[in-house]
């Protein structure tokens, strides 16, 4: 098995990086430059067409999309069932938390990203700014209350959602819109923060 | 059996609809306004907490968003093969694919209705707007190439893909983002419509 990592930090990579460490696999990690000239390089082009990260190269696949690769990763080298068997009763519950971070979490966090620090500051418009945080509030009040009675996300133990939608809670974190209410969530991020394997997934 | 979605005309439950109408399954269907009198009541919210649809109820199971509605029917409801198994060639490309609905092509989309649809006129930005269609056109013109080579997005026969992916090509069309040059998808796109299923979900 050769497994490679195209990674940049600060990035969705880390998501994939947390489970390569906890997994403990062994891999190539690829630091890319969060700029221009290396993620739109043709190099990179070659490997996702728009030069984006996260990539993983698993001998002759190259798969790109975080959620894509943690799925692979958990479907090819899992062993410690980091997915539960459909038959199981949070089968549904993982699917859903698992596609609630790029269906619901994500989206008004790329818009606080963009007009917090992507826009020149006369176009930031704190009208958008303010629904956008109001929206990201509202759509992680659903999972403090889920970590209410779970150390992770569904359950006591790691699953594959952890490192989706917790890895997206802890960017909510950086950018400062997760409030001191969100008991819940401050502890679970204070909790994947002393794992070992977060964090070489984010100080990488 | 008894499956009930919870349901908006143009809206990505349409998704769910497409795929519970290919697999012939039998379904209530509950058509919600999508106007807040309806999707913020608190019956809705007891479904999803954000008043949102799809919803899926199974019996005593209920779940929400659409990729994850999707593939927990897919593993609960289908045998007919619309996810290639984990040894199949295609399993990398089926998750790729899947997951960059939400991941690339939904953001720019959402963008795109925000500036053009949602905001009062003078709010909207034309610059912001111009850079959605943009990413937009981007992001679809990998999805040109790959059905260059088949029918459905990842092959010859649908998938799983086909009902996200496709249907935000076809949310896309509707935006007017599809270029003339975008062939294949253009073709694509002709041809799905003309699926009694796909007529079914969009009609409702």
């Amino acid at each position: 098995m050769m497994l490679t990592l195209h990674f940049c930090s600060n990035s969705r990579a880390q998501r994939v990086l947390w489970l390569l460490e906890e997994l403990k696999l062994s891999y190539k990690l690829n630091k890319i430059k969060f700029h221009p000239s290396e993620l739109k390089s043709e190099e990179h082009r070659k490997r996702h067409p728009l030069g984006r990260v996260p990539v993983l190269e698993d001998n002759d696949v190259t798969i790109y999309e975080s959620g894509a690769i943690i799925e692979y990763i958990i479907a090819k080298y899992d062993n410690r069932g980091l997915k539960p068997d459909v038959e199981d009763k949070l089968f549904p519950d993982y699917l859903q938390w698992y596609h609630y971070c790029e269906g619901m979490v994500m989206p008004p966090m790329n818009t606080i990203v963009v007009h917090t620090l992507i826009l020149p500051p006369d176009r930031r418009d704190p009208e958008v700014l303010r629904q956008a945080q109001n929206l990201l509030a509202k759509s992680i009040r659903p999972v403090d209350s889920i970590l209410e009675k779970n150390k992770f996300l569904i359950r006591d133990e790691i699953s594959g959602v952890d490192f989706m939608l917790g890895h997206a809670l802890f960017m909510a974190f950086n950018l400062k819109c997760v409030s001191e209410e969100m008991e819940n969530i401050l502890r679970y991020l204070d909790f994947i923060k002393s794992l070992e394997s977060f964090q070489k997934a984010i100080n990488s």
